[in-house]
C-alpha cells in the first residue's frame, strides 16, 4: 500500500505501551504515524518520536484536544486511564476518529455504549486493543474450537492470567487507584480471561456470571486477584482466574466432547514471531506451530487500519464485530463485578 | 525381599481393574497375590488366574466371606462398588485383613468412618487406590508446589479430569447407576482433583466448598459432570471441573507467589516409565521429566506392602498419612455433594 493510503495514527502519551505500539505501526505496512500528543514536555516528546523511530515529520500536539483537531489524523490510540475513555473517545468521535482503545473500555458497559453512540452516529470504527487476539494463532485456535469433528461440542473452559506485580506497581500503577482504572485485576488481566472464554464459547454470552469466593482487594477497594464461574445451557461452564499477586500465568484449557486445546502463553507469546498450542483427542497429543511474520500488535494495527481503510478509501460503514466483543466482555466484567463479594466504591 | 516376607494379596473379582493391579502386585518386589475371590465361575476365575500370570498356587474362593477366613491372605484389594465399601471393608479389618480400598472410599464420611474405627480397632492398615499419587512424579510435584523460593506461597488451582465415556458406559457402568457408586463423577474422576487441589495446598482442607453451577446429571440423579470452587485463607483458591462427558484431560495448573506448575496427564501418564511436568518462574520454562522404573500401580502395591510388612514384621502401629488424605478427600466430596444445585437421592 502507498504512502498516501496509509491509516494515520495519532497517539497520547509518551509510555511504555506507546512505545511498543508505535512499532507496531512502523511494522504494518498499511498504517503510519502522524502525530503525538504529550501533556508534558515538547523536549520530551521530541526525544521520544526520535528514539522510537517516529516518521521525522510526526507532530507534537501540547493537548489531547490539538490532536483531536489535526486533520492529518485518521485514527487515535489512546491508552489513558479507563476513567477517561469515555470522554476522550466520544471526543475524538465526533471529531470524526478511528478509535483504538485499551481494555478495559470502559468503567461499566453504560459508559460504554456512550462510545458506541458516538462512534455510529460518527461513523468511526472502533476496536479495543487486546493484541492477542490478532495473534494468527488465535484464529488457528478458534477454528480448532470450532471444529465439530476435532473438538466437538464445548464443555468446559478454565481460563487464567495472573502475574507478580512489585512493589511499586501495587502502590503506584493506574490499575490500582481507585480514580484511574478502578476495575483493578479484573478490568486488566481478568479481561482477557473473559475475552478468550467468549473465544472459546463462539461468543456467546453466558448465562450467569458469578465471582467466585476469595477476592483479594487493596485497601482502596480495588481487585488484585479474583475468579468467577460462567455458565451457559447443557452443563457449558467455565472458570477464569486473574492476579496481580501470582506467579506470570497465561493458560486457556478448553474441553470439548472430542478435544481439548491447551494454550500456555496466549496473552503475550513466549516468542514473538513463533507461537504454539496443544491440542489432544481420540488418543492423540498433538503440538501445533504458528509462524507469524510480524508481532500480534502489528496484527491488530493491520486489521485496525484496514477497517479504517475501507470506511476512509471505499466509502464502507464501520465493521461493527470487534466493537461487538468488546460490549460482550466489558458486559462480563460488570457482572462479575457486581457479584464481588464485597461491596466497593471508585 | 524374599518370598517369606512378602505380603500376600487377596484380591475381589476377575475385572480388568484387578487385572492391573495384579500386574503391579507381580512387579512388587515385596508383594504377592495369594488368593481371589469370585462370585461367578471358578473356571472362569481358574483362567482369569492363568491368563494373568497369578502365583500357580493361588486359592480360588467362591465368596468374599471365605476369602477374609484364609489365614494366607494379608490384605485384600477391593474393586467394588462404593454401596459395599463400609460392610466388606470392615468385615475385613475386623478378620485382621489391611485394607487397600478403591476410590471414593464410601459413599460419605460417615460411612468412612465406620471403615475407620474398624482399621483401628483391629490395628489395620488402610490405604485407598488413588494410584498416581505414589507416582515417583508426584513426590517431584510435591517438592516443587511446597519450595519457597521456586513456587512461593501457593495462590491458585485448577485441576480437571473429563473422559468421554461411550453409551454403554452411560447407561451400565457402575459409576452412574444410584445403587452402587452414587457419587458418580464427583466420586470417580472429582476423587482424583480433589486429592491434586489437596496435594497443592499440603493437604490443608479448604474454608469453604462450593459446587459451581451447571452440574450435569443423569435420569437417575447420577453426577455425569460437575464443578467446584474450594477457598482458604489470604485469598487461595481452587476449582475443579470433573466429567464423564468431555474428552479426556488431565490437567493440573498451579499457581504461586513465584512459580507455575503445569500437569497435563496427571491421573494415567501418557507413558508408564518416564513422566513429565512442566514449571515456570522467574521468566523460565523448564520442562522436567522423572523415569520410573515401574508403573505408578506398582509403586502404591510397594509403598502398601512395606506399610503392611511394618505391621506384620515389625510389629508397627499402621501409619495414618494415607487414611487421613483419604478422609480429607471423601469431606470436600461429601460437602461438594452437598451444595450441588439439586437435591438427589441415592
Amino acid at each position: 500500500m502507498s504512502g498516501d493510503n496509509q491509516i494515520r495514527f495519532g497517539l497520547l502519551t509518551c509510555t511504555n505501551i506507546v512505545r511498543k505500539l508505535s512499532r507496531a505501526i512502523n511494522l504494518s505496512p498499511n498504517a503510519t504515524i502522524s502525530a503525538i500528543a504529550t501533556t508534558s514536555s515538547i523536549e520530551e516528546a521530541k526525544s521520544f518520536t526520535k528514539s522510537n523511530n517516529f516518521p521525522p515529520n510526526t507532530k507534537i500536539h501540547i493537548s489531547y484536544e490539538s490532536l483531536l483537531e489535526d486533520p492529518d489524523v485518521d485514527a487515535v490510540y489512546f491508552p489513558i486511564p479507563t476513567r477517561l475513555h469515555v470522554e476522550w473517545a466520544t471526543r475524538a468521535a465526533r471529531k470524526g476518529k478511528h478509535i483504538l482503545l485499551d481494555k478495559p473500555v470502559a468503567l461499566n458497559v453504560s459508559e460504554f455504549d456512550q462510545i458506541v453512540e458516538a462512534c455510529e452516529v460518527n461513523g468511526v470504527q472502533f476496536m479495543d486493543g487486546t493484541q492477542w487476539m490478532h495473534n494468527p494463532r488465535t484464529y488457528k485456535i478458534k477454528e480448532f474450537v470450532n471444529d465439530l469433528e476435532s473438538f466437538g461440542q464445548i464443555k468446559s473452559v478454565h481460563c487464567c492470567f495472573s502475574f507478580a506485580a512489585n512493589d511499586d506497581f501495587l502502590k503506584h500503577d493506574i490499575r490500582v487507584k481507585p480514580g484511574l482504572d478502578g476495575l483493578g485485576a479484573l478490568g486488566d488481566a481478568g479481561w482477557y480471561t473473559i475475552q478468550a472464554i467468549l473465544l472459546a464459547n463462539d461468543f456467546k454470552l453466558p448465562k450467569t456470571v458469578t465471582a467466585l469466593p476469595g477476592c483479594v482487594l487493596n485497601d482502596a477497594g480495588i481487585v488484585l486477584s479474583c475468579g468467577a464461574l460462567f455458565d451457559w445451557e447443557d452443563g457449558i461452564s467455565a472458570t477464569m482466574y486473574c492476579s496481580f499477586l501470582a506467579n506470570l500465568t497465561m493458560e486457556i484449557t478448553a474441553i470439548g466432547t472430542k478435544g481439548t486445546l491447551r494454550v500456555h502463553d496466549f496473552v503475550i507469546p513466549y516468542r514473538e514471531t513463533e507461537t504454539a498450542f496443544t491440542t489432544s483427542g481420540r488418543g492423540c497429543v498433538s503440538e501445533h506451530k504458528v509462524m507469524t511474520e510480524l508481532p500480534q500488535e502489528a496484527c491488530m494495527v493491520i486489521e485496525f487500519a484496514r477497517l479504517v481503510g475501507e470506511i476512509k478509501n471505499r466509502g464502507a460503514k464501520p465493521d461493527g464485530f470487534w466493537l461487538s466483543i468488546s460490549r460482550k466482555t466489558q458486559l462480563i466484567v460488570d457482572e462479575t463485578e457486581a457479584s464481588l463479594p464485597l461491596n466497593r466504591k471508585f
